[in-house]
């Protein structure tokens, strides 16, 4: 890894390291996290957030869970590690990758043999493993994305926050955004500031500055305007989880975007890695989509923005149908979201 | 007036009163203007925003210019009230009400004959005027709005705040909201919460809130979602310029409402007095749109959203073509937007 990047999940010595993403951007804090529990409570407050990082995260905290088992024996380790894998899957229901991370590290954990101690070790390796591959995946998502843009110089637009602090670093929207600006074709990424939590305005600001980015803050409702004016050539968002036709839960607004995207032809771009594909789930209406706390619409900071008396709604994700996706960028590849079942499912 | 109403500008005594619209809804603060000087900076600093209310603001800001006048003779008068309406004119770009009301104004102290003291108390029953008339075409778009929309219970969607607090009372798209209301066939209001400046969650949930209206606040993101759960049956919204073929310059947002609205067959309705349309803008390409400070997208309160080193973009308006338009709904009527020319065209 090289020092100078972002890393939202660093594993130090005995521990995990957490950029903690509540603070962005005005605080850079780290979050040290040697426990499960911990680890679980971290990723429910979003301390870390973003699909691909939530997996790498989870992936860790069964390593964590699996550290403080004890078990006189192989069956009974895997059945409490089972319960850890529990506590870990009920944090957020919308990421896939989640649920596909701890499936991977229970799958280690069932075909390895030996002691405990090496079932541990292994599990470690595992988590390393995930984290370590989706990186390359970021990058391979980046450059095949970058191969699937419009020619030119180009003025991108995202909305949330799908970057180097989504992932184990690098980024899958903003992966795509880094290669097009390592190539010189980037001119100017527009950020959605991504209400009601502002993962736009507060992280993918905040990773282009670091960077140099050049990045032009938005608020969510201006995209249409700027598209309008010409000032945007395509856009390009993350997913939480693509269903086997190709439609994509995403940061609410991203469904938004998508629609007004299309009203302008402009080319919509969703990046994500293969393991946000869920084939089990035929189509966007299976998604479950997670409702959060009505405080995040009604205040910023310190700030109420609403008067007493009003209620709320506030879904966390939305869906975009698979006929507003211009391709879906994986690892593998940039396809058109109707061939993902073909190219990309598993031979079962 | 009646007294448990919202009237966002009040003719007390020798002083207009306006409600501090920048403290809603956290602090309900009246601000005394005595001067033209204040009124333009309460335009100018959105103390009262609005198209009709900036109108009703400027007619009083106006005569609060003229009230100072020292004049020796009639020309000299009208020459310095061509300074004050200069000074009014220069605090909004987008507004037409704005312009409007300081003609009439103009018109009057033209068209008046006698003293200097006559004059000017022409000019305080002509900004009365024109705030008792805008609240009796607020009643009137609101009836008319009610009849254009579809039967039946109606869950309406509505952008910003053109509300009694954006007019001289009652509201033009509220004055919709209000009517369906009164009528027992609205079952709820889903507001977005209209960033930057939060209109919708400060002002259009407040009045909502005071007069026990249902209001489901939602950010901007969310009403593409909604939409497509089949939440919502119809759109109503404000304008702050119509042009002649119908295009609307509203509150920045409102095109992408408008985009949509019409993605998934939801009628979407502009209400707004005839004063709003400017028969001398041929289309919406040539409606100035206002820029305004970037601190309005970086900042909510003491809360900074974006990290330095970000640049910002922040039209405070937008304009919905007419195809995306299905009716205009002024004090004479809901007409689709190609026949506005027609129907309700000043014959010259």
């Amino acid at each position: 890894m090289l020092p100078n990047q972002v890393y939202p999940v660093v594993w130090n010595h005995d521990r995990v390291l957490l950029i903690d993403q509540n603070r962005l951007p005005s605080e850079y804090t780290l979050v040290e996290i040697s426990r499960c529990d911990d680890m679980a409570h971290a990723i429910k407050t979003m301390i870390v957030r973003g699909a691909p990082a939530i997996g790498v995260a989870a992936a860790y905290g069964m390593y964590l869970g699996a550290r403080e088992i004890e078990a006189t024996n192989r069956d009974q380790f895997l059945a409490k590690l089972e319960r850890v894998a529990e506590q870990l899957r009920s944090t957020r229901p919308t990421a896939v990758n989640l649920f596909w991370a701890i499936e991977q590290m229970l799958k280690t954990a069932r075909h390895t043999i030996g002691s405990l101690d090496h079932l541990k070790q292994a599990l470690l390796d595992a988590a390393q493993r995930i984290q370590q591959a989706d990186l390359e995946t970021c990058r391979s998502i980046g450059d095949h994305g970058l191969a699937a843009l419009p020619p030119g110089k180009l003025r991108l637009l995202t909305h949330c926050n799908a970057g180097a602090l989504a992932t184990a670093g690098y980024g899958t929207a903003l992966g795509v955004v880094r290669s097009t600006w390592n190539a010189g074709r980037l001119e100017r990424l527009y950020a959605d500031e991504t209400r009601p939590r502002l993962q736009g305005a507060r992280l993918t600001a905040w990773e282009c500055a670091q960077e140099g980015i050049p990045v032009t803050v938005i608020t969510d409702s201006m995209a249409a305007h700027c598209m309008q004016r010409g000032m945007i050539d395509a856009v390009v968002v993350g997913a939480d989880r693509i269903a086997a036709n190709g439609d994509a839960a995403n940061k609410i607004g991203t469904y938004s975007v998508a629609l007004i995207a299309k009203a302008h032809n402009i080319p919509f771009f969703v990046a994500a890695p293969v393991s946000t594909i869920d084939f089990n789930i035929a189509s966007g209406k299976d998604i479950p989509i997670e409702e959060r706390d009505a405080s995040e619409v009604y205040q910023v900071g310190e700030t109420m923005l609403c008067p007493p008396g009003v209620e709320y709604y506030n879904p966390a994700f939305d869906v975009t149908p698979a006929e507003l996706i211009t391709a879906i960028v994986t690892e593998f590849g940039a396809f058109p979201p109707e061939r993902i079942q073909a190219e990309l499912s598993p031979i079962s």
